[in-house]
């Protein structure tokens, strides 16, 4: 298969001297509380005792879904393409936390369901118009499921060749939150009903019929955990991407930032395939879509942020990403006991 | 009294304007979460559909505490004055965050038990070389505690005046976390046991001696939960002038952001006094120590960083600081569904 990734687990040979750099700070043991961990997992990701984050990048897949036919969403097919557009433009929320905090962005076109104008900031790479409507047949074929992950991992290879070594991946795709779920489903064994969400703001009773309408596909399909093969089933064309840039930033030993429930989902899909793909993976958030947290649970993570966020867009890994920076800052750039001349714990 | 501000409530005016300001932004209605709340209180606070956060900073107190030499904390007094010069030189966990994060650091000298050399950007204001130990007398006198709230209130107009909008406090200071529980035990009666915590990181015997400790230090003096009177008999002289900064910052209309569990336990005293300070304050964390949680919901107050951090400084509030820009930036300059040409909701 085109699944062929060579992901070592990351190296702690510097894991104790990473800590005693972080107790030699000014200040009490452990009281850092998180940003400590944080500290302490990039440097070995970069077997670096001074880490750098370099040239840090969120690659955008979009992509549409056959399902939103069924009405799944709140909002129609269509905000997908224009969502994109609006990417490109500057305008929606991931590109004004990028833009803050010094992120740069690449809006990837993995599969809209439109004739998109070229734009020297979009990468055409439309594996198709949308996929299959998985209630009548399989979201993908096998040949475009090892494309789409081909391409999210060429795509990394290219941010890397360019001096990025932190990125982050995220996603746009009206009815991916459904996609999301029943891979979580497949993967996790989760009940579907606690997998599926309110998404873009379904209400109670729209939220009972995505449910219904999922539960109903589930059926249609033989019952599989195989990862690939879900992926084919129920997955996304930015899903897919996501998966294959995922593990090429994991082979390469880049920092991962990973965003909310759909990011998540597609790491699922990785960590399945490789699981030491979650070596090199930072949370930057919680996000407030019913499905996510368990999620997290899966890879036994701790996000950084939960500020009840459910947009998607890598607007997470914007906003979490000053936390990584402060991280690698106090590392580096803290005084220690010794330099500062204060004087050390006197007890315990 | 000396404590005598003019604090109004903050205005609705702009309320349903912000919200649907809010609510036009390319995105799911309510899907950026505590982010929306957080932009439309700074709305709010500046009375303004379009709030600036104008040259942020932060004002650090230092103060020494006499309770120290009876032994409730894990460092020596001497830290607090050698913590200060780290500050000066810029070693400390809250000079890495503010410096990357665009905030300034004022540093003052609210009262250091030691001699210390003048420097160019500390603030000489010591009200005494520390306060007496409260296990044998009062900890300031009255006269010591107005003069702390009228000091603290100065340096922040002095702030105001030299354009800043959007102010925070630190503190440096062993054993204050001593302070700060016995306060928060004063004013909400909440059992001194759940507001004592381990401070820099005592052990559980440790913590044990200090809670006993803080309960001789309550039956030495007449129960009260006046602010000012138990601010004499428990506090510092760093949290008196926080006390008065707080009121101050208030009366000037600031966006006023706020740290851990000291800031808190100040934060409460100026409540006590003039309920509407709250209106301008953002919760920039929920630390570790033991009792900030419980504080926090004596406020209502919805933090924006969980980080189990437990340092004091103001550090909480230079990492949460991208978070308020963030907020004021989507507010800002984010497009609006019109703008953009993309649909919004369909349904519900």
């Amino acid at each position: 298969m085109s699944v062929n990734f060579n992901i070592a687990p990351v190296d702690n040979a510097l894991a104790a001297g990473l800590q005693n750099k972080i107790d030699q700070k000014t200040k009490p043991l452990g009281s850092l509380g998180q940003l400590e961990t944080l500290a302490f997992r990039i440097g070995l990701i970069q077997n670096n005792l001074l880490p750098q984050l370099n040239k840090p990048s969120i690659l955008i897949f979009a992509g549409d879904h056959g399902i939103a036919a069924s009405g799944v969403s709140a909002y129609p097919q269509s905000v997908t393409a224009q969502m994109l557009a609006n990417f490109l433009t500057g305008g929606a929320a991931v590109n004004v936390f990028a833009k803050q905090n010094g992120l740069d962005l690449v809006i990837v076109d993995a599969g809209v369901n439109a004739d998109l104008a070229s734009h020297p900031n979009l990468i055409a790479a439309k594996i198709a118009k949308g996929t299959q409507n998985y209630l009548h047949a399989s979201a993908m074929t096998i040949t475009q499921c090892n494309q789409a992950i081909d391409t999210g991992a060429s795509l990394v290879l290219q941010q890397h060749q360019a001096g990025c070594d932190c990125i982050g991946f995220g996603e746009m795709g009206i009815g991916n939150t459904s996609s999301a779920a029943l891979l979580m489903h497949c993967l996790t064994q989760i009940p579907l009903e606690h997998c599926v969400g309110r998404g873009t703001g379904l209400n109670d009773q729209q939220l009972q019929q995505k449910v219904s309408l999922l539960q109903l596909a589930l059926q249609k399909h033989p019952a599989s955990d195989d990862p690939i093969q879900s992926l084919c089933t129920f997955g996304g064309f930015e899903i897919a991407m996501m998966v294959g840039a995922y593990l090429k930033a994991a082979e390469l030993g880049m920092v991962i930032m990973v965003d909310g429930f759909i990011a998540c989902s597609a790491l699922l899909i990785a960590a399945a395939l490789y699981p030491a793909v979650l070596d090199y993976c930072i949370f930057s958030h919680v996000s407030d879509e019913q499905g996510h947290r368990a999620l997290l649970a899966e890879f036994s993570a701790k996000p950084l942020l939960d500020l009840q966020l459910r947009l998607g867009e890598g607007s997470g890994i914007a906003l979490a990403y000053p936390l990584l920076t402060a991280a690698v800052n106090f590392l580096n750039t803290m005084a220690s006991f010794t330099e500062a001349g204060v004087d050390n714990k006197t007890t315990d």
